[in-house]
């Protein structure tokens, strides 16, 4: 089944616009699992089997792996190979580079790894983002305007096509005319997500930020839903990993994830209303 | 040993600037090593062998790795233990993140991966680029204007501020007062090279694009070396990994490598004395 297929199930099923991302970071690691033969992935495993029933989307963050070395990509696998089948995952890779090696990139997230969708830093353009957009069932998330503070550096700057981030969107709606996409907008940022929204009605957008970061959700949804009120994957990571450093860390973590999830529904009911 | 130092000391003992870039590809793999444990190994470690007294770095190409799956990751640190310590490493991977992930990606090259450089895409800004910069005996190369066609689609775009790719250059310039760091120019830029040597007349440059994609070195020379005729990294790949299909591939990439060598070489004495 598609990323776009299974992300629609997902947040109808659910009632869920909430993506949680997975960042393990070893130091944040409850005590306990420290004796355990892969703790990265067993604390994974335990977020996940506690919060599976309430998000639309896991969004493993390729850095913490890879930090790890080989034992980070074995983790990374076997994470993957208990988030059940009907929850779609996108791998957070901001992958780039010329055709040739972005096929290659392309190849490691679909092919190697399995997962349902990839994150994209669109910088070096059309052919560098193309071998994406032939995985017809997957889906490219382009970096439009990031979350962190600099992102004003290069992303806010004004070109002879308007903001750049703004040119980023609609080079994005081109290209989603040849297979999916979407964009990556921080929660930071909720005046740019309806200019965004605007360009792009019918993209997903998958809104970082919330949570560690302060966004706020109220506003992510106002601003950046689409016609029906969705359209959104709103990812939160340390807020819901880190809710408890104890024994109890799971069930904290699904407190976290189902207090945003009630928080975006209200706010998508107040709105769809308004 | 810093980057830096290990680079101006492999190119003057070998007067070489060339940098042979490891993207192993299966299908180009020659027939004859299909049979051993790990051809991509197997093959790369040849070709190390082969070139390693003529080469200023390698540049192994963590797609082509990445593709191959936990595989492929082993593969590549086989690989990086056959590599000299003499000579210095940049891993191109194209590394970009909020500043938290992007110190993830940098553990991942200099610690994980025991990299002496690492490419790095600057679209985010100044925090995701900070923690590479941290590293004060590696080199983070900033994508600044890529070889590809796509490279006009945002690269080229003029802002209020000069040229987008020039904006880069003189981000780099800025932040390389805190940490080490260099630009990736496309041979097939020639002329835009001078601009950016202009703009970092101190900066090293990495620049692919010789070889497959036509490139010419001789102008990569003219407008892209520092005042000392130095300061590049000119990178081939496919052209010398390539060179034979055959059980000569090894001696057919020395050829290839020594005869971009002898190019370059030419060039530069010819432009030092002109």
């Amino acid at each position: 089944m598609s990323f776009l297929e299974k992300y629609r199930r997902a947040t109808d099923a659910r009632n869920s616009l909430v993506c949680v991302g997975l960042d393990p970071d070893p130091e944040r690691l409850p005590a306990h699992l420290s004796g355990t033969h892969d703790p990265v992935s067993a604390f994974l495993k335990d977020v996940i089997s506690a919060t599976c029933d309430l998000v639309c989307a896991y969004k493993p963050n390729f850095a913490f792996f890879g930090a790890l070395g080989a034992a980070g990509w074995r983790s990374l696998e076997d994470v993957l190979s208990a988030i059940p089948d009907a929850t779609p995952v996108v791998l957070d890779f901001k992958a780039n580079d010329i055709g040739n090696s972005a096929r290659r990139y392309a190849q490691m997230a679909y092919d190697a790894l399995g997962v349902d969708a990839v994150t994209v830093n669109p910088l070096m353009g059309t052919d560098a983002v193309a071998p994406f957009m032939e995985y017809q069932d997957g889906c490219a998330f382009l970096l439009c305007l990031t979350s962190n503070p600099g992102s004003a550096d290069f992303q806010r700057l004004s070109t002879q096509d308007g903001p750049f981030y703004q040119r980023v969107a609609r080079k994005a709606v081109e290209w989603s005319r040849t297979g999916p996409c979407g964009l990556v907008v921080g929660a930071t940022h909720a005046r740019e997500l309806s200019t965004v929204r605007r360009i792009a009605p019918g993209l997903p957008f998958l809104v970082p930020g919330v949570g560690a970061q302060m966004g706020d959700p109220g506003r992510v949804i106002r601003y950046g839903s689409d016609r029906n009120g969705k359209g959104l994957l709103v990812n939160a990571s340390r807020s819901v990993l880190y809710a408890s450093s104890g024994r109890d860390f799971a069930r904290a973590a699904r407190c976290a994830a189902e207090s945003l999830r009630v928080e975006l529904e209200r706010e998508r009911a107040a709105s769809s209303s308004a």
